[in-house]
């Protein structure tokens, strides 16, 4: 280990607990990007721990939350973005949380709470990284960084392309850190080359003005029954999606990508455990469960139809709606998926199912040879103390990133932080490890002060 | 007109007031057997309002609401059982409604209140009857009178059968007048003959132990998509039940049952305007709307799955659940066809849905030759100044009359009541029209009057 990154170590280590409270201060706000919840406050919380460091700091009013941007130059002309959002996903169902979601807890060598892994405790990670860099630079920063901290990730992130776009000068940068690092069921950190893209939108129907007595359900037209009969058609029973021309754009997995999926670690138990499954989807398993990430979803979020409360209410629902969302692969469009599902509803006799779109993304895909690619690889083996895991060329999720690579210039997009699979992102126990926590801030200080060299 | 008959209409003229306050306290009192709101106080509501005319009443316990049962002696050694229920229909959504659902107001001469038609208006016309002819027989009944008043009809009646079975001796009767009375959009009163049977009932998914994000939907089980696919089997496309035996017992309408349809009044227009309906089920229409009755159904009364705020949630739900109910005709079985439900879902590969049933009505059909049903015909016709409309061969809902006819003897089971088609039953701005209640009342008093006679 060289000087610099002993220097780094010692002020993560002796700092630890500092860089928790803060964490946790952090998530004691909460900030939900669907409701509105806390939201605007965590943005001003955001924007004061980016300025107590000196950086400069700009918060973009969009037509949803605000953009917090702060910049900081350093000895490199080189400068590396930061990408993190301080929205966090609605905590419920309530009940199934051990500690209350917005009331940080410490158990077991972990912090619980709300966004705590998705995606909070990792923009504390990169302050504390940020810290440490300094520390072994004599308080200066060896490359330029900018920071982008959204507060819409979680649905979707509908205002972020365009704000990069009219904001290309302020956030040029020779490469970026996006959020979502962290190490493998085995402890191993690893990359994610490349993210779905994603459409989320509701389907609403509505069949008359109000609610009918269910004795009249022989003549009476159900929204529900009308809205179950507009999805059934959406998928077959082999989860092929049937949007005529849906699948036109969709580019099957490379050699390189089977070849990188071939060298994964199997997950499959895993899952099986973690969330209780007898049967995947289609009946996959082994290999199946990775290579199908090339495979666009049709996933519904939830339906809302008619008499929710306890016991029965004998009604003939007058309206229905469904959350969807699809996720899309290279190289599928998510506009033009989005006029192909209003056509094919239409052809399908719906079109009086109403569509609104609650945001979209598209999918991308990074080379693992870029040098930035490289680094992060070299330093995960370095402070982790085993090789990282080979490249995951296509995540099941989606990012923002493809907002910022693409008119940035190309520029590469690597991930490093503090996930690991029992984190429980988006669901309840949401957590991090401690030790996570540390291993991240060391990898993100070692990325700092390479990349001015690259 | 008869001295009596005059006697008790000055005497419901003079008191109509007083009655229309009786009914408000009655309607300010929440009564929701679904969930439990405010039931018990109602039922205590009822055996008093009961008591101060002197009846001996008994409150039932039951694994659910408790049943109130009120006798009284007559002149005549026969005897008319009232059927009526305290409990109503849970009043959301809230926001529809002009003046809260428990803040009984009078507008406009009409009375708006939850449950005010279904069924406590229709209860003390009842009360105002018996006073009447109290008065016009010198404080003596001219028959014996039982009321029953359970508390859970709008739960689909779980205890009443078993109850009359167990108390037959406390409940002869030589005939009964049931809830549901009133007249039709010309304001002609008439009667219904038999009603269709129901059984209501829940359907659970759970595919995985917790909900999971959506980035995985490409092998994560949806328990959404599975219970769409499960209703999705249960139903054709044109309204044809496809669990194998459903229809089996299905009797058709007779010519005497279409000759009575035939004579109806067409309700197209009404249903087109009050529920805004573009188009009916199956682009139903004129006749076909009335003989389509006959036919069971399957009708989605809610559906709960996923994330229902506001915004999205990329989430795959891990559980999903589905109300539905089913209304039965002549001479289908809801225990049968329970069982069929349950033998239908394991043959589509659902083994895995839990079915709950909340509740089971039988179907039944009376004759319109029995001497009751003439009787109230013609009292109908004096009290309305208008010849009724033709008996309607079977009605759309479900009653637990069932229940108590069969075990007393068969004995005849008639309608006379306070309704009319705006009432907006199970819907918001639930109401009654005052005119209505006071025919309703000199109706019910010409029954008991003559009741003693038949």
């Amino acid at each position: 280990m060289n000087e610099q990154n002993a220097v780094i170590d010692r002020f993560l280590s002796d700092h630890l607990d500092d860089y928790i409270q803060e964490t946790m201060r952090l998530c004691a706000q909460p900030s939900v990007s669907a409701s509105g919840q806390g939201v605007r406050q965590c943005s001003q919380l955001v924007a004061e721990m980016l300025s107590r460091r000196g950086l400069e700091v700009q918060s973009f009013e969009t037509p949803g939350h605000p953009i917090i941007v702060a910049r900081a130059g350093g000895a490199s002309p080189r400068r590396l973005l930061f990408y993190n959002h301080y929205d966090v996903q609605p905590a419920e169902p309530l009940e199934l949380w051990t500690s209350p979601p917005f009331e940080p807890e410490i158990r077991d060598g972990k912090v619980y709470a709300r966004g705590v892994a998705d995606d909070k405790g990792e923009f504390v990670a990169r302050l504390a990284a940020l810290d440490a860099v300094r520390a072994a630079h004599g308080g200066e920063l060896p490359c330029g960084v900018t920071f982008v901290v959204e507060g819409e990730e979680e649905v979707s992130s509908p205002h972020i392309a365009p704000f990069v776009l009219e904001h290309l000068d302020l956030l040029a940068a020779d490469g970026s850190l996006w959020e979502g690092g962290g190490v493998d069921p085995d402890d191993r950190p690893g990359q994610v080359l490349g993210f779905r893209g994603i459409i989320a939108c509701e389907l609403f129907v509505e069949t008359m003005s109000r609610d009918a007595h269910s004795g009249g359900a022989h003549i009476l037209p159900s929204a529900a029954w009308r809205l179950l009969r507009a999805l059934a058609g959406l998928k077959d029973e082999n989860e092929r999606i049937l949007i005529p021309g849906f699948y036109d754009r969709v580019l099957p997995p490379s050699q390189a990508d089977l070849d990188l999926i071939a060298q994964q670690p199997d997950f499959e138990d895993h899952y099986r455990k973690t969330f209780g499954i007898r049967q995947f989807v289609s009946n996959r398993s082994g290999q199946e469960l990775l290579t199908s990430v090339f495979e666009p979803t049709c996933n519904i979020q939830g339906i809302t139809t008619g008499w929710q409360g306890p016991g029965t209410k004998t009604i003939v629902p007058a309206q229905a709606s469904a959350k969807l969302d699809f996720r899309l692969v290279p190289d599928q469009n998510p506009e033009e998926i989005l006029e192909l599902l209003r056509a094919h509803l239409d052809a399908q006799g719906f079109d009086d199912v109403r569509i609104k779109a609650h945001g979209m993304m598209w999918p991308f895909k990074a080379s693992e040879d870029d040098p930035l690619v490289r680094l992060t690889h070299s330093t995960a083996e370095e402070v982790y103390g085993m090789a990282p895991k080979p490249p995951v060329p296509l995540g099941g999720g989606s990012s923002p990133a493809y907002a910022f690579s693409g008119p940035l210039g190309n520029i590469p997009v690597v991930h490093a932080g503090v996930g690991y699979p029992h984190a429980n992102g988006h669901a309840p126990d949401e957590n991090i490890r401690i030790a996570d926590f540390l291993n991240g801030a060391r990898h993100i200080a070692r990325l700092l002060n390479g990349f001015a060299d690259l």
